[in-house]
């Protein structure tokens, strides 16, 4: 079976919502996306924590089949982010960020690891995805995420990591921010010239919409009852994406399509727990039972013209 | 063939969008809506229109086999909308507005079309939709618009017509000003309980989601490269819908999944022209070259878990 490498943060998050909130909760980008990759297929997960770092946090990374070798621990606090969410939960607002032992982090990719087939590069500084990448060896897929941070203050390197990129995901606005399109359609095609020869646009309660070679895709999300917690949805949607796509013997539009849906499935369950919580407690019989209730919700019937 | 009457305001709307404007287009609920629903089945339109209404307008009704017979002519000015919209075209801006001859309306349903098995209730005052529907004689399947203008000031009165009705078609922020729900799932069952069995919220470019009894469905808008003008969008989709359902030989779950996708498909075009122009010219090759397309971009492939 084809491996997953992750590299992302790995952070304690402390949570607001109107729902509740969590104190040090395990968070960060790369925790919510190998434990989502991880229900598809194996995950090499790559970051840095702190000596504060909970030892049973890793047993429950290994637990999932996550292998953690080159997740080093480092003298100092594990990066730490404290925030809240207002009424409609479309946006996070930071309290408190405090880096820790991620300011120095330097991705370390060693011995078998760099010919592990398919990398995720989560958002972090394009600098060090793209030192990332020049560790691999000829990875076969390359799935970039980034954030509005990175796209206004480092937009040069991330230029050059998206020229080595298969397929980045982005939302409305980076999307705009990156290609100065205001239409969606016409910013995907700009986004195309750039590198990724697919783009996905995670639109949140709307779905994701995948732009491929020549046809357009969309999935709806799946329509929840509650949402307690927004944080880690976009992360476990790319971790979940790119675990199923490195499940399948090829990759066609047609297992791309799967894949978005499968981001879609597996996200749904992130924000109905507060932080990695639900997700790490997600089996495969709940998520079959999820894609049922979405294939009725989600097919379309043929209509007659 | 079954027949579908429809009542609503006919009118000329001055509009203005980042994309061009047009003077004294042909537009209001009922036109949009009776052409949209022409295209499946044979339509009545019962409106009111002033001595300003060009018989051009009521020639070209007439060829899209709407029976204007109740669209009574009066002395005065036709209903007349001037608006415009900003960069994303979300919501309008209305400048001017007289009422004209509308101001008086009071729908006259006569002789044969009382026995019109669909109807649809374009959103006017809950008065005059109670009017009519105590002239029909046991209509198969009632729709109701509405608009937050409605809920705020009369909504005793809309709240007796909704009990009548089999099918609402509102937006978010309607249903939460009917309900006080904020979740759109709960929202959506408070709203059936004051009725509607089936009940349908447009959500723009995100396209349309419908709650039946203990279903949800999503049909995703069609994705568009250009719009220019989104006035009569949601009236388009309601008369798509209810002309589309009038064809059918019977209203099933199923049968009323595809009539929300034949109504995103018809509404696709009126955006793409100012007021009726590009409705009105719409075909069935057109739409069935639409239709290939949107089952392309939103036909959800099995995922393999």
């Amino acid at each position: 079976m084809k491996e997953v490498l992750i590299v992302g943060s790995v952070a304690y998050d402390g949570l607001k919502t109107p729902y509740g909130s969590a104190v040090r909760a395990l968070g960060g980008a790369a925790t919510y996306s190998s434990l989502a990759a991880s229900l598809f297929a194996p995950v090499r997960m790559v970051g840095v924590v702190g000596d504060d770092f909970k030892e049973s946090d890793i047993q429950m990374l290994r637990k999932h089949k996550v292998n953690t070798d080159l997740v080093t621990r480092e003298k100092g606090k594990t990066f730490y982010w404290n925030g809240y969410y207002e009424n409609d939960m479309s946006q996070a607002h930071t309290v408190e960020i405090d880096l820790g032992v991620f300011e120095t982090f330097k991705p370390d990719i060693k011995g078998a690891a760099r010919n592990t087939p398919f990398v995720f590069l989560a958002a972090i500084h394009p600098d060090l995805q793209m030192m990332v990448l020049n560790q691999m060896n000829k990875p076969k897929y390359v799935v970039l995420d980034t954030r509005d941070l990175w796209i206004n203050i480092t937009k040069p390197p991330l230029l050059k990591v998206l020229k080595k990129t298969d397929l980045a995901v982005v939302n409305d606005q980076e999307i705009r921010l990156l290609t100065g399109e205001m239409h969606l359609l016409k910013g995907a095609r700009a986004l195309q010239k750039l590198g990724p020869k697919t783009v996905i646009v995670k639109k949140g309660e709307h779905g994701a919409m995948m732009f491929g070679q020549g046809w357009t895709f969309l999935s709806p999300a799946v329509p929840l009852d509650y949402v307690v917690d927004p944080t880690g949805a976009g992360d476990t949607f790319a971790g979940a994406f790119i675990g199923y796509l490195a499940k399948q013997p090829k990759i066609t539009a047609e297992v791309l399509k799967q894949a978005v849906i499968a981001g879609n499935l597996v996200a749904s369950f992130t924000v109905q727990g507060f932080g990695t919580k639900s997700i790490a407690a997600l089996t495969k019989e709940k998520l079959k039972k999820r894609s049922a209730e979405y294939y009725k919700f989600a097919s379309i019937p043929q209509i007659k013209l």
